[in-house]
Protein backbone atom coordinates (compact mmCIF):
# COMPACT_ATOMS: atom_id res chain seq x y z
CA UNK A 1 0.00 0.00 0.00
CA UNK A 2 1.35 3.33 -0.97
CA UNK A 3 0.55 6.39 1.23
CA UNK A 4 2.08 9.49 2.21
CA UNK A 5 4.42 9.73 5.16
CA UNK A 6 2.72 10.89 7.98
CA UNK A 7 4.79 13.51 9.96
CA UNK A 8 4.46 13.23 13.36
CA UNK A 9 3.08 9.75 12.85
CA UNK A 10 4.77 7.68 15.76
CA UNK A 11 3.99 10.71 18.30
CA UNK A 12 0.41 10.35 18.04
CA UNK A 13 0.84 7.25 18.28
CA UNK A 14 2.59 7.05 21.77
CA UNK A 15 0.09 9.73 22.98
CA UNK A 16 -2.87 6.93 22.40
CA UNK A 17 -1.89 4.08 24.55
CA UNK A 18 -5.51 3.59 25.30
CA UNK A 19 -5.72 2.70 21.45
CA UNK A 20 -2.23 1.99 20.11
CA UNK A 21 0.26 -0.72 21.82
CA UNK A 22 4.08 0.24 20.44
CA UNK A 23 5.61 -1.78 23.19
CA UNK A 24 3.30 -5.28 22.47
CA UNK A 25 6.12 -7.31 24.03
CA UNK A 26 5.01 -6.49 27.64
CA UNK A 27 1.58 -7.95 27.19
CA UNK A 28 2.09 -11.18 26.02
CA UNK A 29 -0.06 -13.38 28.01
CA UNK A 30 -1.75 -10.64 29.37
CA UNK A 31 -3.72 -8.93 26.21
CA UNK A 32 -7.44 -9.45 27.99
CA UNK A 33 -6.29 -7.05 30.69
CA UNK A 34 -6.62 -4.39 28.23
CA UNK A 35 -10.43 -4.92 27.24
CA UNK A 36 -13.06 -4.79 29.00
CA UNK A 37 -13.99 -8.37 28.94
CA UNK A 38 -12.07 -11.16 28.67
CA UNK A 39 -13.53 -12.69 25.43
CA UNK A 40 -11.53 -14.94 22.27
CA UNK A 41 -8.86 -12.83 20.84
CA UNK A 42 -8.55 -12.38 16.93
CA UNK A 43 -5.93 -11.04 15.48
CA UNK A 44 -5.81 -9.38 12.08
CA UNK A 45 -1.98 -9.17 10.63
CA UNK A 46 -1.31 -6.21 8.42
CA UNK A 47 -4.70 -4.19 9.11
CA UNK A 48 -3.83 -1.57 7.22
CA UNK A 49 -5.80 1.19 7.63
CA UNK A 50 -8.11 -1.01 9.31
CA UNK A 51 -11.35 -1.31 8.25
CA UNK A 52 -11.85 -4.89 8.00
CA UNK A 53 -10.42 -4.72 12.04
CA UNK A 54 -12.81 -2.21 12.74
CA UNK A 55 -15.90 -3.82 11.03
CA UNK A 56 -15.33 -7.24 12.53
CA UNK A 57 -14.93 -5.63 15.78
CA UNK A 58 -18.06 -3.87 15.91
CA UNK A 59 -20.03 -7.02 14.32
CA UNK A 60 -18.70 -9.25 17.08
CA UNK A 61 -18.82 -7.81 20.16
CA UNK A 62 -18.17 -11.33 22.21
CA UNK A 63 -14.69 -11.50 20.60
CA UNK A 64 -11.61 -9.39 21.14
CA UNK A 65 -9.68 -7.70 18.03
CA UNK A 66 -6.21 -6.70 18.07
CA UNK A 67 -5.15 -5.34 14.13
CA UNK A 68 -1.44 -5.62 13.98
CA UNK A 69 0.20 -3.09 11.38
CA UNK A 70 4.24 -2.52 10.96
CA UNK A 71 3.95 1.08 9.27
CA UNK A 72 3.48 3.24 12.09
CA UNK A 73 1.95 6.45 9.34
CA UNK A 74 -0.46 3.65 8.25
CA UNK A 75 -1.61 2.71 11.91
CA UNK A 76 -1.79 6.07 12.27
CA UNK A 77 -4.90 5.69 9.91
CA UNK A 78 -6.67 3.42 11.84
CA UNK A 79 -6.11 5.72 15.10
CA UNK A 80 -7.78 8.35 13.89
CA UNK A 81 -10.94 6.05 13.72
CA UNK A 82 -10.58 4.85 16.82
CA UNK A 83 -10.25 8.19 18.35
CA UNK A 84 -13.60 9.52 15.79
CA UNK A 85 -15.48 6.70 17.17
CA UNK A 86 -13.39 4.26 19.83
CA UNK A 87 -14.78 0.28 19.79
CA UNK A 88 -13.87 -1.24 22.57
CA UNK A 89 -12.94 -4.85 21.37
CA UNK A 90 -10.14 -3.77 19.55
CA UNK A 91 -6.89 -2.35 20.21
CA UNK A 92 -4.03 -1.52 17.67
CA UNK A 93 -0.64 -2.76 17.23
CA UNK A 94 2.33 -1.03 15.38
CA UNK A 95 5.01 -3.66 15.20
CA UNK A 96 6.55 -6.11 13.22
CA UNK A 97 4.76 -9.52 12.36
CA UNK A 98 7.67 -11.66 12.35
CA UNK A 99 7.74 -11.52 16.10
CA UNK A 100 4.78 -13.34 16.63
CA UNK A 101 5.84 -15.40 19.60
CA UNK A 102 7.32 -12.68 21.34
CA UNK A 103 3.55 -11.07 21.17
CA UNK A 104 1.72 -13.76 22.54
CA UNK A 105 1.64 -16.67 24.61
CA UNK A 106 0.92 -19.98 23.43
CA UNK A 107 -2.93 -20.93 22.79
CA UNK A 108 -4.00 -17.05 23.70
CA UNK A 109 -5.20 -16.82 20.29
CA UNK A 110 -8.17 -18.23 18.41
CA UNK A 111 -8.04 -16.72 15.02
CA UNK A 112 -5.62 -15.17 12.97
CA UNK A 113 -6.89 -12.76 9.64
CA UNK A 114 -4.39 -12.41 6.83
CA UNK A 115 -5.80 -10.41 4.63
CA UNK A 116 -4.57 -9.44 0.90
CA UNK A 117 -0.76 -9.95 2.25
CA UNK A 118 2.06 -8.18 0.05
CA UNK A 119 2.65 -11.25 -2.47
CA UNK A 120 6.49 -10.56 -2.73
CA UNK A 121 6.38 -12.77 -5.32
CA UNK A 122 9.81 -12.64 -6.13
CA UNK A 123 11.97 -16.22 -5.13
CA UNK A 124 14.33 -14.77 -2.93
CA UNK A 125 11.86 -13.00 -1.16
CA UNK A 126 9.71 -16.48 -0.08
CA UNK A 127 10.63 -15.34 3.24
CA UNK A 128 8.60 -12.78 3.83
CA UNK A 129 5.28 -14.23 2.77
CA UNK A 130 2.87 -14.35 5.54
CA UNK A 131 2.17 -17.82 5.01
CA UNK A 132 6.22 -18.88 4.41
CA UNK A 133 6.60 -22.00 6.82
CA UNK A 134 8.26 -19.82 9.39
CA UNK A 135 4.97 -17.47 10.18
CA UNK A 136 3.00 -20.79 10.10
CA UNK A 137 5.45 -22.18 13.22
CA UNK A 138 4.38 -19.05 14.82
CA UNK A 139 0.96 -19.13 14.52
CA UNK A 140 0.93 -22.97 15.05
CA UNK A 141 2.30 -21.77 18.77
CA UNK A 142 0.13 -18.63 19.47
CA UNK A 143 -2.95 -19.97 18.32
CA UNK A 144 -5.20 -22.45 20.23
CA UNK A 145 -5.89 -26.48 19.32
CA UNK A 146 -8.97 -25.57 17.67
CA UNK A 147 -7.59 -21.73 16.61
CA UNK A 148 -8.34 -21.09 12.65
CA UNK A 149 -6.42 -18.95 10.02
CA UNK A 150 -8.45 -16.93 7.85
CA UNK A 151 -7.01 -16.03 4.71
CA UNK A 152 -7.78 -13.90 1.20
CA UNK A 153 -6.00 -12.30 -1.54
CA UNK A 154 -6.43 -11.66 -5.14
CA UNK A 155 -2.87 -13.01 -6.30
CA UNK A 156 -3.28 -16.33 -7.43
CA UNK A 157 0.33 -16.92 -7.04
CA UNK A 158 -0.01 -15.82 -2.87
CA UNK A 159 -2.79 -18.24 -2.89
CA UNK A 160 -1.13 -21.14 -4.70
CA UNK A 161 1.93 -20.79 -2.63
CA UNK A 162 0.03 -20.99 0.79
CA UNK A 163 -2.05 -23.92 -0.18
CA UNK A 164 1.12 -25.94 -0.58
CA UNK A 165 2.97 -24.46 2.32
CA UNK A 166 0.05 -25.19 4.38
CA UNK A 167 -0.25 -28.19 3.02
CA UNK A 168 3.63 -29.23 3.72
CA UNK A 169 2.19 -28.40 7.71
CA UNK A 170 -0.17 -30.95 7.27
CA UNK A 171 -2.82 -28.13 7.64
CA UNK A 172 -6.95 -28.99 6.77
CA UNK A 173 -8.74 -26.34 4.60
CA UNK A 174 -12.27 -25.49 4.90
CA UNK A 175 -14.37 -23.04 3.04
CA UNK A 176 -12.39 -22.47 0.11
CA UNK A 177 -13.59 -20.14 -2.30
CA UNK A 178 -11.65 -19.71 -5.90
CA UNK A 179 -13.75 -16.31 -6.74
CA UNK A 180 -15.15 -15.14 -3.26
CA UNK A 181 -17.58 -12.25 -4.75
CA UNK A 182 -19.15 -14.64 -7.49
CA UNK A 183 -21.58 -15.61 -4.37
CA UNK A 184 -20.58 -13.90 -1.69
CA UNK A 185 -21.23 -14.82 1.82
CA UNK A 186 -23.17 -11.99 3.92
CA UNK A 187 -20.88 -11.93 6.60
CA UNK A 188 -17.78 -11.13 4.20
CA UNK A 189 -16.48 -7.84 5.53
CA UNK A 190 -14.07 -6.34 2.44
CA UNK A 191 -11.10 -4.71 3.07
CA UNK A 192 -10.06 -1.54 1.55
CA UNK A 193 -8.40 -3.05 -1.01
CA UNK A 194 -10.40 -5.55 -1.56
CA UNK A 195 -13.31 -2.68 -2.59
CA UNK A 196 -10.95 -1.47 -5.00
CA UNK A 197 -9.32 -4.44 -7.02
CA UNK A 198 -12.29 -6.60 -6.58
CA UNK A 199 -13.75 -6.03 -10.23
CA UNK A 200 -9.97 -6.77 -11.94
CA UNK A 201 -10.49 -10.58 -10.79
CA UNK A 202 -11.17 -12.73 -8.69
CA UNK A 203 -10.80 -13.32 -4.59
CA UNK A 204 -9.40 -16.53 -3.47
CA UNK A 205 -10.05 -17.64 0.11
CA UNK A 206 -9.45 -19.88 2.56
CA UNK A 207 -9.80 -20.93 6.42
CA UNK A 208 -7.49 -23.62 7.91
CA UNK A 209 -6.72 -25.37 10.97
CA UNK A 210 -3.36 -26.93 12.13
CA UNK A 211 -5.17 -30.01 13.75
CA UNK A 212 -4.06 -32.84 11.67
CA UNK A 213 -6.55 -35.51 10.68
CA UNK A 214 -6.79 -38.92 12.04
CA UNK A 215 -3.94 -41.22 9.85
CA UNK A 216 -5.44 -43.50 7.27
CA UNK A 217 -3.17 -45.93 7.10
CA UNK A 218 -3.94 -47.89 4.52
CA UNK A 219 -3.06 -51.36 6.94
CA UNK A 220 -5.45 -50.88 9.58
CA UNK A 221 -8.30 -49.08 8.40
CA UNK A 222 -10.37 -51.84 7.16
CA UNK B 1 -14.28 -39.93 -23.71
CA UNK B 2 -14.84 -40.38 -27.68
CA UNK B 3 -14.26 -44.24 -28.27
CA UNK B 4 -15.58 -46.03 -30.90
CA UNK B 5 -18.25 -48.49 -30.27
CA UNK B 6 -17.05 -52.15 -29.25
CA UNK B 7 -19.39 -55.37 -31.08
CA UNK B 8 -20.06 -57.47 -28.59
CA UNK B 9 -18.51 -55.32 -25.89
CA UNK B 10 -21.30 -56.54 -22.99
CA UNK B 11 -20.85 -59.53 -24.56
CA UNK B 12 -17.39 -60.12 -24.00
CA UNK B 13 -17.50 -58.73 -20.17
CA UNK B 14 -19.90 -61.27 -19.18
CA UNK B 15 -17.73 -63.82 -19.89
CA UNK B 16 -14.88 -62.91 -17.68
CA UNK B 17 -16.83 -62.15 -14.38
CA UNK B 18 -13.96 -63.25 -12.78
CA UNK B 19 -12.39 -59.66 -13.92
CA UNK B 20 -15.42 -57.72 -14.68
CA UNK B 21 -18.72 -57.50 -12.24
CA UNK B 22 -22.08 -56.60 -14.16
CA UNK B 23 -24.74 -57.19 -11.57
CA UNK B 24 -22.67 -55.65 -8.59
CA UNK B 25 -25.62 -55.42 -6.41
CA UNK B 26 -25.71 -58.75 -5.83
CA UNK B 27 -21.93 -58.33 -3.81
CA UNK B 28 -23.13 -55.11 -1.48
CA UNK B 29 -21.41 -55.69 1.61
CA UNK B 30 -19.07 -58.42 0.43
CA UNK B 31 -16.53 -57.24 -2.05
CA UNK B 32 -13.90 -58.78 -0.01
CA UNK B 33 -14.81 -61.86 -1.13
CA UNK B 34 -13.75 -61.43 -5.09
CA UNK B 35 -9.96 -60.43 -3.55
CA UNK B 36 -7.21 -62.93 -2.38
CA UNK B 37 -7.24 -60.76 0.73
CA UNK B 38 -9.28 -58.59 2.92
CA UNK B 39 -7.74 -55.27 2.55
CA UNK B 40 -8.72 -51.65 2.43
CA UNK B 41 -11.15 -50.99 -0.75
CA UNK B 42 -10.47 -47.90 -2.81
CA UNK B 43 -12.71 -47.07 -5.88
CA UNK B 44 -12.40 -44.90 -8.66
CA UNK B 45 -15.41 -43.60 -10.36
CA UNK B 46 -15.45 -43.27 -14.25
CA UNK B 47 -11.69 -45.03 -14.49
CA UNK B 48 -12.35 -44.68 -18.48
CA UNK B 49 -9.46 -47.90 -19.87
CA UNK B 50 -8.33 -47.98 -16.15
CA UNK B 51 -4.71 -46.99 -16.68
CA UNK B 52 -4.73 -45.11 -13.11
CA UNK B 53 -6.35 -47.72 -11.15
CA UNK B 54 -4.08 -50.81 -12.14
CA UNK B 55 -1.26 -48.76 -11.94
CA UNK B 56 -2.17 -48.03 -8.28
CA UNK B 57 -3.17 -51.50 -7.68
CA UNK B 58 0.03 -52.65 -8.88
CA UNK B 59 1.93 -50.15 -7.05
CA UNK B 60 0.06 -50.75 -3.86
CA UNK B 61 -0.60 -54.42 -3.33
CA UNK B 62 -1.89 -54.10 -0.16
CA UNK B 63 -4.79 -52.56 -1.09
CA UNK B 64 -8.09 -53.93 -2.98
CA UNK B 65 -9.14 -52.03 -6.02
CA UNK B 66 -12.09 -51.39 -7.54
CA UNK B 67 -12.44 -49.58 -11.03
CA UNK B 68 -16.43 -48.33 -12.01
CA UNK B 69 -17.10 -47.14 -15.32
CA UNK B 70 -20.85 -46.99 -17.13
CA UNK B 71 -19.68 -47.52 -20.49
CA UNK B 72 -19.08 -50.97 -21.51
CA UNK B 73 -17.33 -50.78 -24.54
CA UNK B 74 -15.03 -48.46 -22.47
CA UNK B 75 -14.69 -50.88 -19.33
CA UNK B 76 -13.91 -53.29 -22.21
CA UNK B 77 -10.41 -51.86 -22.79
CA UNK B 78 -9.81 -51.80 -19.13
CA UNK B 79 -11.01 -55.54 -19.38
CA UNK B 80 -8.59 -56.42 -22.16
CA UNK B 81 -5.59 -55.41 -19.95
CA UNK B 82 -6.89 -57.38 -17.36
CA UNK B 83 -6.69 -60.25 -19.33
CA UNK B 84 -3.56 -59.94 -20.93
CA UNK B 85 -1.91 -59.22 -17.43
CA UNK B 86 -4.15 -59.61 -14.21
CA UNK B 87 -3.81 -57.67 -11.28
CA UNK B 88 -5.35 -59.78 -8.44
CA UNK B 89 -6.05 -56.65 -6.63
CA UNK B 90 -8.41 -54.85 -9.26
CA UNK B 91 -11.71 -55.73 -9.90
CA UNK B 92 -13.68 -53.77 -12.71
CA UNK B 93 -17.46 -52.65 -12.24
CA UNK B 94 -19.41 -51.55 -14.87
CA UNK B 95 -22.66 -49.59 -13.77
CA UNK B 96 -23.73 -46.48 -13.47
CA UNK B 97 -21.63 -44.49 -10.28
CA UNK B 98 -25.02 -42.80 -9.56
CA UNK B 99 -26.20 -46.12 -7.31
CA UNK B 100 -23.27 -45.96 -5.11
CA UNK B 101 -25.21 -46.49 -1.99
CA UNK B 102 -27.21 -50.35 -3.63
CA UNK B 103 -23.52 -51.45 -4.43
CA UNK B 104 -21.93 -50.59 -1.40
CA UNK B 105 -22.62 -51.11 2.16
CA UNK B 106 -22.45 -48.50 5.05
CA UNK B 107 -17.94 -47.77 5.49
CA UNK B 108 -17.32 -50.50 2.95
CA UNK B 109 -14.71 -48.12 1.48
CA UNK B 110 -11.72 -46.61 2.29
CA UNK B 111 -10.94 -44.21 -0.28
CA UNK B 112 -13.05 -42.98 -3.75
CA UNK B 113 -11.14 -41.16 -6.62
CA UNK B 114 -12.23 -38.87 -9.00
CA UNK B 115 -10.23 -37.96 -12.08
CA UNK B 116 -11.63 -35.92 -14.53
CA UNK B 117 -14.85 -36.84 -14.10
CA UNK B 118 -17.63 -34.98 -16.65
CA UNK B 119 -17.61 -31.65 -16.04
CA UNK B 120 -21.35 -30.65 -17.13
CA UNK B 121 -20.75 -27.37 -17.40
CA UNK B 122 -24.46 -26.29 -18.09
CA UNK B 123 -26.36 -25.30 -15.15
CA UNK B 124 -29.58 -27.86 -15.81
CA UNK B 125 -26.82 -30.77 -15.96
CA UNK B 126 -25.89 -29.93 -12.48
CA UNK B 127 -26.93 -32.83 -10.98
CA UNK B 128 -25.11 -35.21 -13.09
CA UNK B 129 -21.43 -33.90 -11.52
CA UNK B 130 -19.60 -36.27 -9.70
CA UNK B 131 -19.43 -33.72 -6.54
CA UNK B 132 -23.02 -32.93 -6.67
CA UNK B 133 -24.82 -33.22 -2.90
CA UNK B 134 -26.74 -35.94 -3.77
CA UNK B 135 -23.31 -37.86 -5.11
CA UNK B 136 -21.76 -36.49 -1.87
CA UNK B 137 -24.34 -37.86 0.13
CA UNK B 138 -23.72 -41.32 -1.01
CA UNK B 139 -20.13 -41.57 -0.89
CA UNK B 140 -20.36 -39.94 3.12
CA UNK B 141 -22.54 -43.15 3.47
CA UNK B 142 -20.38 -45.81 1.73
CA UNK B 143 -16.76 -44.06 3.51
CA UNK B 144 -15.46 -45.01 6.33
CA UNK B 145 -15.32 -42.18 8.90
CA UNK B 146 -11.77 -41.41 7.44
CA UNK B 147 -12.59 -42.56 4.48
CA UNK B 148 -11.23 -40.08 2.05
CA UNK B 149 -12.00 -38.83 -1.63
CA UNK B 150 -9.32 -37.69 -4.02
CA UNK B 151 -10.42 -35.72 -6.95
CA UNK B 152 -8.25 -34.06 -9.91
CA UNK B 153 -9.28 -32.22 -12.49
CA UNK B 154 -8.24 -30.15 -15.39
CA UNK B 155 -11.55 -28.02 -15.25
CA UNK B 156 -11.50 -24.91 -12.81
CA UNK B 157 -15.22 -25.06 -13.14
CA UNK B 158 -15.70 -28.51 -12.08
CA UNK B 159 -12.76 -27.45 -9.37
CA UNK B 160 -14.65 -24.36 -7.79
CA UNK B 161 -18.17 -26.02 -8.11
CA UNK B 162 -16.33 -28.93 -6.21
CA UNK B 163 -14.63 -27.02 -3.71
CA UNK B 164 -17.99 -25.25 -2.92
CA UNK B 165 -20.04 -28.16 -3.06
CA UNK B 166 -18.13 -29.92 -0.54
CA UNK B 167 -17.57 -26.82 1.73
CA UNK B 168 -21.52 -26.87 2.30
CA UNK B 169 -21.06 -30.46 3.28
CA UNK B 170 -18.76 -29.24 6.06
CA UNK B 171 -15.90 -31.16 4.23
CA UNK B 172 -12.15 -30.41 5.16
CA UNK B 173 -9.35 -29.80 2.79
CA UNK B 174 -6.22 -31.16 2.38
CA UNK B 175 -2.95 -31.52 -0.13
CA UNK B 176 -4.62 -28.88 -2.49
CA UNK B 177 -2.53 -27.95 -5.58
CA UNK B 178 -3.86 -25.59 -8.50
CA UNK B 179 -1.11 -26.85 -10.61
CA UNK B 180 -0.69 -30.18 -9.85
CA UNK B 181 2.16 -31.07 -12.33
CA UNK B 182 4.39 -27.90 -11.73
CA UNK B 183 5.80 -29.37 -8.64
CA UNK B 184 4.20 -32.81 -9.67
CA UNK B 185 4.53 -35.71 -6.30
CA UNK B 186 5.95 -38.21 -7.26
CA UNK B 187 3.91 -40.59 -6.04
CA UNK B 188 0.96 -39.19 -8.66
CA UNK B 189 -0.05 -41.68 -11.25
CA UNK B 190 -1.43 -39.94 -14.56
CA UNK B 191 -4.40 -40.84 -15.88
CA UNK B 192 -4.62 -41.03 -19.79
CA UNK B 193 -6.58 -37.76 -20.21
CA UNK B 194 -4.29 -35.83 -17.61
CA UNK B 195 -1.56 -37.78 -19.94
CA UNK B 196 -2.86 -36.13 -22.87
CA UNK B 197 -4.29 -32.71 -22.11
CA UNK B 198 -1.60 -31.62 -19.49
CA UNK B 199 0.01 -29.37 -21.60
CA UNK B 200 -3.02 -26.90 -22.04
CA UNK B 201 -3.53 -25.83 -18.68
CA UNK B 202 -3.06 -26.92 -15.34
CA UNK B 203 -4.77 -29.69 -13.30
CA UNK B 204 -6.54 -29.30 -10.18
CA UNK B 205 -6.11 -31.57 -6.92
CA UNK B 206 -7.66 -32.03 -3.82
CA UNK B 207 -8.32 -34.60 -0.81
CA UNK B 208 -11.80 -34.00 1.40
CA UNK B 209 -12.79 -36.08 4.22
CA UNK B 210 -16.32 -35.70 5.73
CA UNK B 211 -15.45 -35.70 9.40
CA UNK B 212 -16.01 -32.16 10.91
CA UNK B 213 -13.36 -29.53 12.40
CA UNK B 214 -14.28 -28.89 16.04
CA UNK B 215 -16.73 -26.17 16.53
CA UNK B 216 -14.72 -22.93 17.12
CA UNK B 217 -17.29 -21.68 19.34
CA UNK B 218 -16.48 -17.62 19.68
CA UNK B 219 -18.27 -17.35 23.45
CA UNK B 220 -16.68 -20.60 24.77
CA UNK B 221 -12.99 -21.60 23.55
CA UNK B 222 -11.68 -18.78 25.39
Amino acid sequence: MRIRNVKNAKETLLAYPQYVITQPEKYRGKWQSLFPYPQPLHVEIGMGKGRFIREMAKMHPNINYIGIERMDSIVYRALEKQILDPVPNLMLIQVDASTMKELFKRDEISRIYLNFSDPWPKVRHEKRRLTHESFLSQYKHVLNPQGEIHFKTDNRGLFEYSLSSMSRFKMAFYNISLDLHRDEPKDNVRTEYEEKFSPFGPIYRLEAAFQRREDNETTSDL
